[in-house]
């Protein structure tokens, strides 16, 4: 049981420095209607992908958020990769010039609603600053 | 007429530097059927937003063969942006990686059909390389 | 009108048995607005296709749960089809594994949003089968 | 700045007469997240496209309304532009006929979400039209 | 089996006018394969949408390709439908403008790849001219 | 090493009972771009999914064809399931009657692509039978 439970481990680690809590919420959500599929998130996209040498963090969740803006068929994966890419070190800025540079490939409503998005997970995050603060 | 002169030479000189020969063959291919939608795809696309501050060139061809590889209807313009990464820097591996990480996010169809893109990109890129040492 | 009654009527017969009250508010909701469109939503899809001989209503579930699930934009209708495929038989367990399966085809943000859709039906089933006990 | 001024004034006035408050309310969402997106809404699709000769305002829309229907993943900009169809004078006959052509093109389920997002939009000017009579 | 019939003839006919030769090739490649298929593409979209007041065949074929264009995923479609809005009589020039307008809502890759297909209806439309006066 | 390659050698088995040659053709395309990817194709879909209980592999390709035809973006793939579907013991009527059904979720283009690359598989198998029977 070695090697699956080593991509099973790396996949943790990979899935709680980029998703976070809002990666593990979603693990919990599937743990009564797929937990398979739980371990298939954690082992496929974050124990075999995420890991891989080649590109940064960074430039994966460039990647990400440009393909799931583009697709717009996935808004809740979408603001938790919003989400991740802050985590990963992309300024704010950086994720809207992606997000805009979406209107060239996927039209303005897919670029409208991936930056409508963004707003909602930069105004959470400003709470959660300013709670962090006060506490 | 100075500013918009000024976004399409702007627009150019980004579609020179980007896609080089490949952009300006889609650009050509316009001029009998839709010439000021050549204009457009100019000022737009390159004018306004691959000459924007804050993504640096690499980011934003991530961006984009991540956003057009998982939408997977535009395999032409794929294969022009694979051809416009390598111009702009990025490596066989980064483009590969990009690609690769779309099969979780658009499907390992998605994914295989944009490996198979950049295959034949790079087999034409080998070639050119061997006919420019020969001559 | 023998024939296009017929239709209708078979259209009727199947929508009843695969959509159950489900189906039918679909087709009250329509009727302000197009009435001629819940006809042929009776006729078409229920009256032509559907009452088909060559595929089992199971079998006819599971490509309407699979294509809705990977399309991702027709949250509603997998609603109403994850209820469909449970009154013609499937089993909660057939309808997740046809569910997951979509990650391999569509991607993971595809088969997460259809897996969560399945959840909220089964918990709905869950209280109407708690509530018919009390009764 | 004499023409970029130009095609952001001209952009404005299509805008205002297409699509009403509700595309100002667009912009102005826009203005702490990507202000100079909202200048490119207003430039490109409003400046440029929507002004050109060579089609009616009402066959823009009924294009529009048509695309975003078949696509599906836009619902917010499908309502906007219901909106502006029947600002620009398409009757509401003429948008449900437009939606419910979408069946044959993009499937059933995308004509009932645009047919139910036209529902909610005539009820909407229904209210403001009483309002306006009781004022 | 009066109705049936008369939908089938309606949509014949329709079928006829619209898409002309390129339609009823559809038809007879289908007669080996899926019989039923090629009935019901007569009855549903042609017998029953295309025949429906409300909109014109003009304004239908707008509907249609910008449909088709913003989808990206049926070429051979809109090729058969850019050909079938010149049978209704929409102008060369009114085509492009819609498939242009399409880069607003779908992006820049499906209106070229639209207007590459319109390229190529309307130089066999010029071929099959010429052709014609020579004869 | 011993799971991974237990998942690695589970997914070959599969991959060669569902696709055959033409799965194998696929793997060996990738060894020279992503060979990884080769990897994770193998034990993924085929190790992880395809071998799951739950679902019969007969049900499992009608979800599979079902999908890839209402996308409409991965021809090949669809292709390869078609001929896939013929080895699990699917008929002809069934994968006809599935593809048929598309019309319904993604529109009739979606389902005339599916049909005729239906009629190329079934047509290339019959050779194939002529072939070995001369053979």
């Amino acid at each position: 049981m070695l090697t699956t439970e080593t991509r099973y481990q790396r996949g943790q680690r990979a899935l709680a420095e980029i998703d976070g809590e809002a990666g593990q919420k979603v693990i919990d959500a599937l743990a009564d209607i797929a937990p398979d599929f739980a371990r298939y998130v954690i082992e496929f996209p974050f124990g075999d992908i995420y890991t891989r040498p080649g590109l940064s963090l960074r430039e994966r969740e460039i990647a990400t958020i440009a393909a799931l803006c583009a697709l717009g068929n996935a808004t809740p994966q979408l603001k938790v990769h919003i989400h991740a890419s802050l985590n990963v070190g992309l300024t704010r800025t950086e994720i809207t010039e992606t997000l805009m540079q979406m209107a060239v490939y996927a039209g303005f409503p897919a670029a409208l609603n991936g930056l409508f998005a963004a707003k909602e997970v930069f105004a959470s995050h400003n709470e959660i600053k300013a709670q962090s603060k006060v506490e």
